[in-house]
This record gives structure tokens, sequence and C-alpha cells, in this order.
């Protein structure tokens, strides 16, 4: 039986998670959702999260400039921290590199990671390197969140707005303008992703219910945050919001850009919900509202050209195509 | 320019962290330690570390069942917090897998990795899966230390005794019986390896000086004390504890198990320096007297049938065959 036989990645994880135990009263929350919550003193949880970079699934050394590599390792796990309304502190760096790789590339890529570890005055305090057929970029992150700011994916309430952070499908519209050898602003989304760590503070000090990164398309975080909150979901695909730049550099390659926002991957964004009531203060800050909560019953459902559809299950590691 | 041509992993380690800077006071020590120590509270600090197995670099899916693969993953991280005095608590898992891999290897993996989960109380809080041409097991873990019991490689004093646990070069000797398809008590070493935990807890309650654990070969370990330590060492070869049985299977294949124990790796044994005085108290203990500490000048020497040698650099990843 092969994973996607089994429902992909997604019912993977819960797999493994029916199968682990937990054997502390200090975890607040593990499996399920962007970082690990343990118990720190008394005003502050620790966060705790992992994530990789792997050759030619993540990036390709064609398209990649080593540094490129090292800035976007430490972002993608900034950006977990991000979503648990946390601050990055303390990473350990796990390298696994091809026998015969040039120093440079090593240099070049701790270049990339020492830019974003003082950008967010994350210590890099170990790590290990071995060798392997492709480069292995795993980083382990720190971080604190104030106990009143922790923002997990469970806690949307059926009545919440759903909001979602910048523009998204950039970041897929980049990595397709480069499969095709076309040029577009969309690519350095690709190559140079950003967290979203400075909004996501300010979301969870005005007080936000529920949030997650966009990491795998809106359609998969909103289905985190479905299945861990225990609600249904109507998204309105007009409100969704893609950028003209986004748009265009996608039909250069006659793709909907659309698609790549739901079920893309890689932009960093931050999808939340709050209440209605707090609207006003939300809007001040760049966050547009995509959709409600409602009752789980209701299921998971897109709103497009007046038509209703089942939301997809969004990116999946194990369905998405090699760089 | 390659890693081999800088002086292999101990120089691009040594590259690396001289690149690296840290933010902040809480950390009580950084890269060069078998973990970082963070602050935590008024009498423990918070370790962190993190250690991969990569397919075909540590372990085969000829030789290894998922589940030795799982326990593996735990028990070399355990390792590290044992090195450094302290106990586990929480880990996270980085997966990274062939797209068309059998959920039954994802099944074993994980029976493996809550086998020892439940041995050391350690909770599975979180991680990723994503996918690669090879299996990519990489763990972060974290644990905790009393301040008075942690033990670190920069402490060795000069006129310390260095021990070596139980007895070492058995995993190699294990490895290399596979690769010659041959038989013996070895082979079990190498794919069930076993952490010293319980050891290291006794030895940071006597007091010892600076310790390690052997995961690439006792010289390796040595040459780490030595550098973070700042002196020189004397090894007497013919007090290494090596085992009849390693020594049988050695022969087998026509090498020496001594250099199986200097350069070979993945022991978990622990190599730690104490004072004289404490000898005493540690003879109780599974662990050999295997050299002494001198003045830095000296270097780090091998007695070996009465003449003296240097002491090799040790197993280096980047030097290190594939299984």
């Amino acid at each position: 039986m092969r994973i996607k036989d089994i429902g992909g990645e997604f019912a993977l994880i819960e797999r493994i998670r029916k199968k682990t135990k937990l054997y502390s009263k200090d975890v607040v929350a593990g499996i399920g959702d962007d970082a690990a919550v343990l118990s720190y003193d008394k005003n502050n949880y620790l966060l705790f999260t992992t994530d990789a970079l792997i050759e030619n699934a993540h990036f390709s050394l064609k398209y990649s400039t080593p540094e490129q590599i090292g800035m976007k390792a430490i972002e993608q796990n900034v950006s977990d921290i991000a979503a648990m309304g946390g601050l990055p502190k303390f990473a350990v760096i796990s390298l696994s590199l091809p026998k015969n790789i040039n120093v440079k590339f090593v240099d070049g890529l701790y270049d990339g990671i020492n830019k974003k570890a003082k950008k967010y005055k994350i210590s890099i305090v170990g790590g290990n390197i071995t060798h392997s057929k492709e480069i292995v970029v795993n980083v382990a992150l720190l971080g604190f969140v104030e106990k009143n700011y922790l923002a997990l994916r469970s806690r949307a309430k059926i009545g919440d707005l759903i909001f979602c952070s910048g523009n998204v499908g950039k970041s897929t519209a980049g990595l397709e303008l480069l499969r095709h050898n076309k040029k577009g602003n969309s690519i350095k989304y690709h190559l140079e992703p950003q967290s979203r760590l400075d909004l996501a503070r300010k979301l969870v000090k005005i007080g936000i219910n529920s949030m997650t990164d966009v990491s795998d398309g809106v359609a998969s975080e909103i289905r985190h945050i479905c299945e861990e909150s225990k609600v249904g979901v109507i998204i309105y695909a007009d409100k969704i919001p893609i950028s003209k730049n986004t748009i265009d550099d996608s039909k250069k390659i006659g793709k909907n850009a659309l698609d790549f926002a739901l079920y893309g991957g890689e932009d960093f964004e931050l999808v939340f919900t709050a209440p209605k009531n707090k609207v006003k203060q939300l809007k001040k800050y760049d966050a547009s509202v995509i959709g409600e909560t409602v009752n789980k019953k209701y299921g998971m459902k897109l709103v497009k050209n007046n038509k209703e559809y089942n939301l997809g299950s969004g990116f999946d590691h194990f369905g998405r195509k090699r760089v």
C-alpha cells in the first residue's frame, strides 16, 4: 500500500499521530499544528518546529543560488513560529551533502542562513553534517510566545471570518515560470519567499481565534484549521487575494492563478480566523476576508461563479512534481 | 574546492562556527558540543540537538528493518543528550521518503521510534513529511540537565584520566560483516545500537570533568575533547576496551578491531575525563581508563607496542564509505 492509497500526506500524519504517545504534562499542543507548544515559564510557551528543504523537491540548483536555499530554509521555519504567534530564537541545522560538493556551496548556504538569522535574531546553536545523494537542509527551530498571544489551528469558532494575508499563488507561479523557462516577477517569490512574522505578531495582539501559515496552498491550510477546530467553511474564490502579476505570469504558461493559490505552496502568507467584531481593526493590515467558518456538517466549500464546489485537499508533498 | 581539501567535516564545522553569530545571552554553549545548552530556569538548562539517518549512508534497507531504523534515529539523538549529562524529553521528526514507499515502512519506522520514545519517556510533539530519492529520518531532540550535572567537551583538565565506557568498535565490525555477507554477534550492535543514558547520569552525579559520546570513533571523540578543552592526550591502544567478540568478527573480514574502535562509528558509548581522585568511584561502573590528558603542546598521541603515534583524526562522514 502506497501513501497515496491511504489518502496522502494528511492521512499519513493522522496515522502517525494516532500511534504516538505523550509522556509529559508539559505538552500544551503536539502533532497537528505549525509548531509544538511546550510549557516554559509563567508567561511564555516554548515553540518547537522542524522543516526540511530537499534538493529537487523544494529547490533546484538550476534555479536557486546556495544563499537563496539557506534563506528559504530559515524563512519556512520562521513562518511556522509566526503562525503560532511567536518569535523565533534558537536553531540547529542538519545538513546532508553530496560527497563531492564544493565548499563554496556550503559558504553560500550559510551566508543565506546567517542573513536571515541576523534579520530575525536567531542564534544558530548547533547541527550536524553528513552525506547523501541529494542536498538536505533540515532546520529545527525554537521560539517563544506569550501565553495570551498563542495562535492555534484548533481555535476557530463557527461564524469567524477567514482571512488571508498578502497575496497567494505567487511562489508556485514563479516555480512554473522557471520550469517553462519563462521570465516574470513571480520568480523572486519562489526563490526568496518571505514569512510574515511582523504581521503575525500584530494579529495576535489584536486577538484572532486561529492561524496557520500558507506552506501548502490555501485550500490545504483551511482544511487544517477546519479539521483541528471541527468547523466547516465557505470560501469565495473571487475574494482570494491574487496579484495581477501572478495572474499574468500564470497565463504565460496557460495556467490558472487560482489553482496555484489554492493548491500550490510556499507562499508563507498567513490564513487566520477572527470574530466579526475584529474586522475594523484587522482591515488596517495587509489581509483579505476570503470566507467564513460554518458548522462542520456543512463541509468545506468553495464558491466560484455562483456555484459551490468541495474545497480540494490542496497541495500534497506526495502528489507534488519534483522541480 | 571540495570538503576533503579543507580538512573534512571537522574543518567545515569550524568554518561554519566562525561564520555564525549568537543573538542571545541565553546560549550557554552553542556549536561544538553534542547538544546546545540554553538557559531554562534557576536549576536546569535546556539541551537542543539534531541528527539525521540517511539511507545508504547510515543504514541500508538490505540490512535494517524499518523498526530498527526508527530505533536508531532516536538512540543516536538520546546519546547526544546523554553526553551532556541530561535527560531527553521532546522530539520532532522530519521525514523525507521516496514517493512510492510502502505505508508499511512508515508504520515500522514509527514502531521503532515509539518503542524508544516509550523507553526514554520522550514525547514526539511534531514533525513534517516530504519526499526525496533516499530516505531521510531527521530527529531534533530537546532535553534538560540540572546545572550542576552539565557535562561539556570543553572542561577536561590537564592530568585528567580518560575513560571509555563499555566496549567499542562493535558497530563498525557489525557493518563490515554485513557488507561482506558474513555472520557474527557484532551485527546487532550496528543494527540496534544502544545509548548509555543511565550510565551517563550516574557519571555526572559522581562528578566528571568532560564527556562526549562515541558517534564517530574514539579517536575523533578524543580530538573533540582536546580541541574544546585545549589539552593534549596520550591514549594507550591496549587499554581501549574491545570485546573478544569484536576482535573475532573483525578477523573474519581480515580487519583490525582497533581501527574500528578508533576510526569507526556509531558505538554510542561515552568518552569522558575525570580527575584521578574519582577513579575509585568510577571503577564501579562499566568504563575503562584508556589514557590521560596532558599539555596541549604535546599533541594527541597513541601508544601502541611501546611506540608513539599521532592519533588520527578519526571517522569523517565525508571519508566514510556508503553502506
